[in-house]
C-alpha cells in the first residue's frame, strides 16, 4: 500500500467528523476518504449483527479508495465491530475506544471516571470492561444521553436548553466525585465547551477523537506508512442527504468540503 | 378473508404505534399484527426507492399473518410508499395522509394550514401537494421539527425544554396566522397538549393518528370486514430491539404488551 494512500474514517453519520478534523489537524498532509452512513444512522439502537454487517460493507467500500489505514470513527461501531473488522483485515483498523479509555486512566487521579455517550453504546458497556480490565481498582460511572446527538445537529452547542438538558443528565453524575469524563459519542467534542460548563472545571474531559488520532499517528509511523505529500485531497462519502452532509462537514471541518457523493452502500 | 382475521399496521419504528393505539380505542375488539421496522428506521432520510423496497418487504411479512387490512402508520412510507403498495394489494392499504389532509379542510376556516413533521417529511412535500390538489384555495405552511421525535423517545412530553423548543419552532408558524395544524409525523400526538398550549387554543390540532382510525372503520364497514369476535390477540414484531420496543410499547398502548419478537425482515 503506497504511503500517499488516503485514511478511510467512517462514521455512523457525521459524528465522526470530529475524529477526521482531529487527523486534519495532527496529520495535516494526510489524505481522508471519510464514509458518513446517513441512511442508516444511528447505530445505537441497532443490534451487534446489524452493526458488523454495515461495518463490513462500509470497509468494502473504503477499499475501492485503496485506503491505507481505516479509523471506526463511531463508537457504537468500535464497540461492536471493531474486533471483526481487524481480524478480516490486512491494514491497520482503529477505534476510538482504546484510546480514549488509556487517555483517562492516564487523566484520573482519584480512579472514579464518567462515561457519556448515547443509550445503545451504554448499553454496551464497553468502556466499564475495558477500564476494568487494565485497572481493576477504577470505578467507571456511565451515563447514558440520548439528546446531545440530536441537539448537536441541530446547531444548538451553545444554547441554554444544551446546559439545561446537560444539568438533568450530569445531577447524578455530580455526586460521584469523578474527576474525569470520557466523551463517548463523536458528537460531542462539538458541545465540549458547553459540557465543561456544567460538569465543572475540576474534571477532565476526555476526547476520544483527539486520541484516536495520536494512536493513528503512531499506528502509521510504526508501520512506516506516514505520507511524502504536501497537499491532501479529502473525499466524502455518504448513503444519503450528501448536501445536507456537506454543509454541517463546512461548519467543523479546518478545509472547504467542495463536493460530497452518495453511495449505495448495501451494494457493497 | 375472515372477519377475525387481524389488522396489519406498520411504522420505521415507535411512532405508528399511536395509529395503533387509536384503533384499539375505536374498535377494541379488532386483532392487531404491529411491525415497527427499528433496525433501519428513520426513513425520512431515506430515497423513495429504498422506502418502497422497505414497505414491499414488510407488507409480505404482514401477509403472512393473513391481515384483512394494512394500515402503513409511518408518514413517509405513505407519501412514498402508498400507492404502489395499494395497486399491488388485494386487500385494503390505508395511509395517514388523506385522513389526516381530509380532517384539516374539514377543520380550517380561514384556509391557513400548518403542517410539522421530520425534516426528511416535510422535504416530500406531500401534506401540501395533497391539500392543493383538493382546494387550491388553502394556503399551507409547513416547518420541519427535528428535536421534537428524540424528546417524545426521552418521555419529555410535558417538559420545559419540550415547551421551549415548541416555541421556537412555532415562532414562525404563528406569525402565518393558520388556525389549523397538521401534526405530520406518529410521534406527535403524544406532546399534542403541550403543542396546543404553545401554537394557543384557537388553533385546530389535527391528529392523523385519530382520523386513520376512523376511516379504516369506515372501510371495514363497507367491506362488510368488522370482527365478530369479543376478545382481541394483539401481535408485536420488529426488525431490532425487541425489549426496548416493548418497554416504549407498554407507556403508550392501553393493553398489557407481553411479548414482542425480532423478524428478520430483510428475508422477505
Amino acid at each position: 500500500m503506497p504511503n500517499n494512500s488516503p485514511i478511510g474514517v467512517f462514521d455512523s453519520g457525521v459524528g465522526g467528523l470530529t475524529v477526521a478534523r482531529e487527523i486534519m489537524r495532527q496529520m495535516p498532509s494526510e489524505s481522508i476518504v471519510y464514509f458518513g452512513d446517513t441512511a442508516r444512522v444511528p447505530y445505537g439502537s441497532k443490534s451487534q449483527n446489524t452493526v458488523i454487517t454495515y461495518s463490513k460493507q462500509i470497509v468494502k467500500f473504503l477499499n475501492t479508495k485503496h485506503v491505507k489505514a481505516i479509523v471506526v470513527a463511531c463508537n457504537t461501531a468500535t464497540a461492536f465491530a471493531l474486533e471483526t473488522l481487524q481480524k478480516e483485515s490486512d491494514i491497520p483498523v482503529i477505534g476510538v475506544i482504546k484510546p480514549g479509555a488509556k487517555a483517562a486512566l492516564k487523566a484520573t487521579k482519584n480512579g472514579r471516571i464518567g462515561v457519556i455517550g448515547t443509550e445503545g453504546m451504554i448499553r454496551t458497556d464497553i468502556y466499564t470492561k475495558y477500564l476494568s480490565h487494565i485497572n481493576q481498582n477504577v470505578q467507571v460511572f456511565p451515563k447514558s444521553c440520548p439528546l446531545f446527538v440530536p441537539l448537536v445537529e441541530e446547531g444548538l452547542l451553545y444554547d441554554s436548553v444544551t446546559v439545561e438538558i446537560a444539568e438533568r443528565y450530569f445531577s447524578e453524575l455530580k455526586g460521584y466525585d469523578i474527576d474525569t469524563l470520557i466523551l463517548g459519542c463523536t458528537h460531542y467534542p462539538l458541545i465540549r465547551h458547553t459540557l465543561q460548563k456544567v460538569i465543572g472545571e475540576k474534571v477532565s474531559l476526555v476526547n476520544p477523537a483527539y486520541e484516536t488520532a495520536k494512536s493513528l499517528k503512531a499506528v502509521l509511523s510504526t508501520k512506516d506508512l506516514i505520507c511524502d505529500q504536501d497537499i491532501p485531497t479529502h473525499q466524502f462519502f455518504v448513503s444519503d442527504g450528501a448536501e445536507k452532509f456537506k454543509a454541517f462537514a463546512n461548519t467543523i471541518l479546518p478545509c472547504d468540503v467542495v463536493e460530497t457523493d452518495d453511495v449505495n452502500i448495501e451494494q457493497y
